[in-house]
């Protein structure tokens, strides 16, 4: 008798976990793990709920761990969907609602996997499941509480697999391998206020930061690296809110968005922006101050026997090769990296966050068996 | 007996016409110019009060034309005034009030000095007094509908003297003999939205945005001519009020203020900034619509008869031989140009527009003797 991953995946849509709730979902798991052998411990932070699952001994040589995040983004306009989005409703070998694609099917897929295995095979070594309740908010205490807990009590894996929607449109077609780092600047410029007519009297903050924001964008940061697609630079707002046209204005604010790929990191682009920044506010005048904040440095785990064994189940199962990639957002992997070599690999990702979020079944049963076949072939 | 352009600088403090009002200024000085012999006629146009006075034929081969206007700025906080601004209070030697330097003490000068110069030595030919209530709000009906009555009406100015205030420090120091032109563009930059991550997917409004204003600030229009100081490009406010960092905005604006002297035109710094606009949408697929308001060309009388009769007005009654200069805001001459050689010359402007704006006595005095001494040498 095997776990339902599919009935597991219905419970918990029909948790109401929109970020920040726990809505039942955590509760449910915990149990369930609890029941098949785990060292369950609720790992909440700051309000924020989080779940760390252990079967086997703690500081076991060799231990899987996966991660995931059981919290969605909010339903939007309930009305424009087509069943009740915490319904958890399966018709015609569809199942519907919020976190269909992201992610509750994939932790209900390796929380079933896991509790399988550790029956059927118990293994020489560990199996950790880390779920966070706040992937989809600040993230501050989520995952990261998870890893600050596992350092604190000695809890450790050897590699990690990330259960996000991978594959843009064909189950099986990607694994992130890695995935960009993003920074955003927060840029303050002081000048001083004075008539349009006179302006040596007054110090323009909008031509210093035009002249920042042109020298920031005037050239590609890098052209790509091997594994990574180049990095980009975006200005997404800027804003004075001087009404009159006869007047300099004092201040102005403007904020720039930085995915960065390996060739770079928070530190080297923070310096790189701060000597433009500075350069420019001695030649003219004005104060220009940046705030970075980092959101995730890139992360990239090499080729090698971890990603093969993953790709491999994949192949195995759904008889497609992956393609190994770095594309995308950020994700709690930049987290994880820091602490063992990390993978991502998920369900197709086409829906997620969009009204009627929806799965076929057919795809978490798949996502199960690889899932099932990773556990396999680590532990062999 | 000659008129008291002191008591009557006093008498139009006390009436309240901040821009629109009329206030009661108009009509007090309409009551004054005709019982001294002038034809006078209301030209209020779209609300907009006007008084237009001559005395003599109309289309007289000799007319001198002065202008003015006796709208004044709003208070500011009354209670931040040492003096009541509409007061009209005299005391040690000082008139305190709103207008006593822009420009009710002009106005009330010019009119005292024609007044005079009818009576005491009446002129073979005209002299024009075209005196507005809105110079300081749009201007769109102020001293434009008084050219346009004119126009209309058969009568002229053979020359004009605008009496704004035109001496920076020292009562005689300054003559303006032309004023740079102004000119508004309003920018509106349409991309496409989407997430910052993925920006191939949208186009960025604020990096076409950042390029044309950045093309646009660059290099200096011009280093002056022989009569200005070089032009001015000002970015006076860039808006997007996006407030997600992840997300590439849809539309953002700018405002940019050109100040500009005879090397260019309204018409060809149109050109000018249409151009680089076109190139940089081409290039970027971004629509950039600029949206030109011309608020004035630029003007200059070049320095000949009539500025030498002012000047030596000014030496002989000053001591102080005035520097002819263009700099500066722009002023109605601007529209007065197209009609007549006009220079401008009055007060001291220190204190106009600031709270408790006052004016020495001794200057008024001083600056009607001027006025006298123009028209005295025109009509020699
Ligand atoms: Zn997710
Ligand atoms: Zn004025």
């Amino acid at each position: 008798m095997t776990t339902d991953a599919i009935a597991l995946s219905a419970d918990l849509i029909r948790c109401p976990s929109v970020t920040p709730e726990e809505g039942g979902a955590l509760v449910l798991l915990g149990e369930l793990l609890s029941e098949a052998g785990f060292d369950c411990t609720r790992v909440d932070r700051a309000g924020t709920p989080n779940l760390f699952a252990r079967w086997g001994e703690k500081g076991a040589a060799r231990s899987f761990g996966f991660n995931g995040h059981t919290d969605v983004v909010p339903t939007g306009d309930t009305a424009a969907w087509s069943r009740d989005p915490f319904g958890g409703e399966i018709e015609e070998g569809i199942l519907w609602g919020r976190g269909a694609q992201d992610m509750k099917t994939a932790v209900a897929a390796f929380a079933a996997a896991a509790i399988d295995h550790v029956r059927d095979t118990p293994p020489d070594g560990a199996i950790v499941l880390a779920i966070t309740g706040d992937e989809e908010g600040p993230g501050r205490d989520g995952t990261r509480a998870l890893l600050d807990y596992m350092a604190d009590q000695g809890e450790a894996m050897s590699v990690c697999l990330v259960g996000e929607p991978t594959c843009p449109e064909v189950m099986g077609e990607m694994i992130k391998i890695g995935r960009r780092g993003s920074l955003t600047f927060r840029i303050e410029a002081q000048g001083r206020q004075g008539h349009a007519a006179y302006p040596h009297r007054a110090l323009n903050p909008l031509h210093a930061l035009v002249d920042l924001l042109g020298q920031m964008t005037a050239e590609p940061l890098d052209t790509g690296t091997a594994h990574f697609q180049p990095s980009t630079l975006q200005v997404t707002t800027i804003d004075c809110g001087n009404p009159a046209n006869n007047v300099i204005p004092a201040r102005a604010t403007a904020t720039v968005n930085i995915r960065f790929n390996d060739a770079h990191s928070g530190a080297s682009l923070i310096k790189w922006a701060s000597d433009l920044a500075q350069t420019i506010a001695r030649e003219s005048g004005v104060t220009l101050t940046l705030t970075p904040d980092i959101s995730g440095e890139s992360f990239l785990t090499l080729p090698g026997p971890f990603v093969d064994l993953v790709a491999q189940a994949v192949a195995d199962e759904t008889g497609t090769v992956p393609e190994l990639s770095t594309s995308g957002g950020t994700s709690d992997a930049r987290f994880i990296k820091d602490h063992c070599p990390v993978v991502e690999f998920g369900l197709v990702g086409d829906r997620m966050h969009q009204i009627d979020e929806q799965v076929p079944i057919a795809q978490i049963a798949t996502l199960k068996q690889i899932y099932a076949r990773i556990l396999k072939d680590y532990f062999a």
